[in-house]
């Protein structure tokens, strides 16, 4: 039986000071049975989105070190990027990865959680699949407000005392959002317009909330660097809603503004199945079979 | 320093009755040292496309092996289908594969023929890069006139005495072309007509032969049970040409006819990084990087 393994992609509200990144990527290169797969930062977003895999406990324990790393280096009251956020850390996803399951994602979030809330002073919100409560499922109604309005927010007890920490946000660390959830791609679309308000518009079309795609999360931001608005989602099942049709809606949304698409940008792993899907739509190839494809990392690992 | 690894991906004539292939296959599948990648039948082009992997002279060995097993199996006389071919095996290619070189492929792939020639007593044509002369590099050029016009073509001894075996064509097994080339993709795209001269148009349009892209090689094929007619290409270098650029093409050459693409269709192995290049262009990713795939049978190699 191979081992258990758990994916965690964690978000921090850092994304221009690489040698902080640096430290904190650090913690997972660092610890034995973890293997830090990718990480990427954009300085727009302020943000660096890590990925890394391993077994579940040393993944924890992984996880929680570089929580206390980012609390030492990062501070809100002097970060600002385009990209929503309520802390240092600002979410922590669990994703079964191979013999796991969403209840192992699940419990090793709680564990996460707790050890950032109580050892560190993070008031930590379980959402997603190891949410507490429905109205804190959505990572977005947890979000709201940003870490400027958190500690006002934190004020209505009944509903937004956290699963664990403190009541009021830690001062530069904020609050952080953990929990267990499937894979999801992170995908974002930039437009030729820095009209802003185009590119909230078309999320709002493309999303699930507002009737679009069932497995779309979008918003828009606006990138200062390039003078451009994105689209960034969150597709949360490729399987349902593929990332072409997710492009597509974009493209179809922004001609009715007369705007057109510059570019796009996939942030952390993308699973080789969304590219050969994009693959055959577009190119209409019919019958593929993932053992056509050839993978000469798969070969060099045999022998 | 890892095993030397060589790909060969022999089309056999045999497109229709299972049990034969799977009896050439098994000659690779027996073989240790060699990996039966993957094979795929097609009836209306009656051929089989093996994709095997293996250490150079296991390889060889198991190539004439299934060499000897198509000769006793493949009845030419009696043998039709819509992809040209000269013989019951019909063109041996031997591909670099891992570290090899393309003078590694050459050597293999002449004592294949060697050993086919003298003991099997069919007629091999070195070809691409292994070809003893010009007006034999090109497999289009052994190919013409088929298995049914060979005898009176190698009548002419000053360009087509063969490089190995008799001056005529094996009865029932014809002759074959041998020899070592770089990776390459068979493409197939299928339109809605039952035209085959538009297939045929198209294919002169898009190759490079006749003023298209650099490495696209390309035929009008019927399909009889579809009632469909295709453009049959080989992708000789997916780096120069991409996929997306040979389907693109027959789609805008097709327009001129009215004619739109039903379905395409990979025959064989696709390197990832092909898959990677055609959802980069339509989904106009920028700054993807291979590491980002998340391939879960390379994950599984480990440990």
């Amino acid at each position: 039986m191979e081992k258990k393994l758990l994916e965690c992609v964690p978000n921090f509200s850092e994304g221009r000071d690489l040698k902080k990144i640096e430290q904190i990527a650090d913690c997972f290169r660092a610890r034995e049975g973890v293997r830090l797969l990718d990480y990427q930062t954009d300085a727009d977003h302020n943000r660096s989105v890590i990925t890394a895999i391993g077994e579940p406990e040393r993944l924890r324990d992984a996880m929680v070190d570089s929580f206390a790393k980012a609390v030492e280096l990062i501070d809100l009251t002097k970060q600002d990027g385009q990209h929503p956020r309520i802390g240092a850390v600002d979410v922590v996803p669990f994703v079964p990865f191979r013999n796991t399951t969403i209840e192992d994602a699940d419990r090793i979030a709680k564990e996460t959680a707790k050890a950032a809330g109580e050892r560190l002073g993070v008031p930590c919100f379980l959402y997603e699949y190891s949410a507490t409560a429905p109205h804190r499922e959505n990572l977005a109604d947890i979000r709201r407000g940003q870490y400027e309005g958190m500690a006002e927010k934190m004020k209505d007890r009944a509903l937004w005392t956290p699963d664990f920490g403190p009541c009021r946000p830690h001062p530069t660390a904020g609050v952080t959002a953990v929990g267990a959830r499937k894979i999801l791609i992170a995908y974002n679309v930039n437009l030729n317009t820095p009209d802003l308000s185009i590119a909230k518009a078309i999320a709002k079309r493309v999303r699930y909330s507002n009737g679009g795609y069932r497995c779309v999360k979008a918003i828009g931001i606006m990138l200062k660097e390039k003078n451009m608005a994105q689209v960034s989602m969150n597709l949360t099942d490729y399987t349902v809603t593929a990332m072409y049709q997710a492009f597509e809606a974009v493209k179809t949304e922004a001609k009715r503004y007369g705007v057109s698409i510059v570019e796009s940008e996939v942030v952390g792993m993308l699973p080789m199945q969304a590219l050969a899907d994009c693959a055959e739509y577009y190119l209409q190839i019919r019958d593929f079979r993932p053992e056509q494809i050839l993978e000469y990392r798969l070969l060099e690992k045999e022998e």
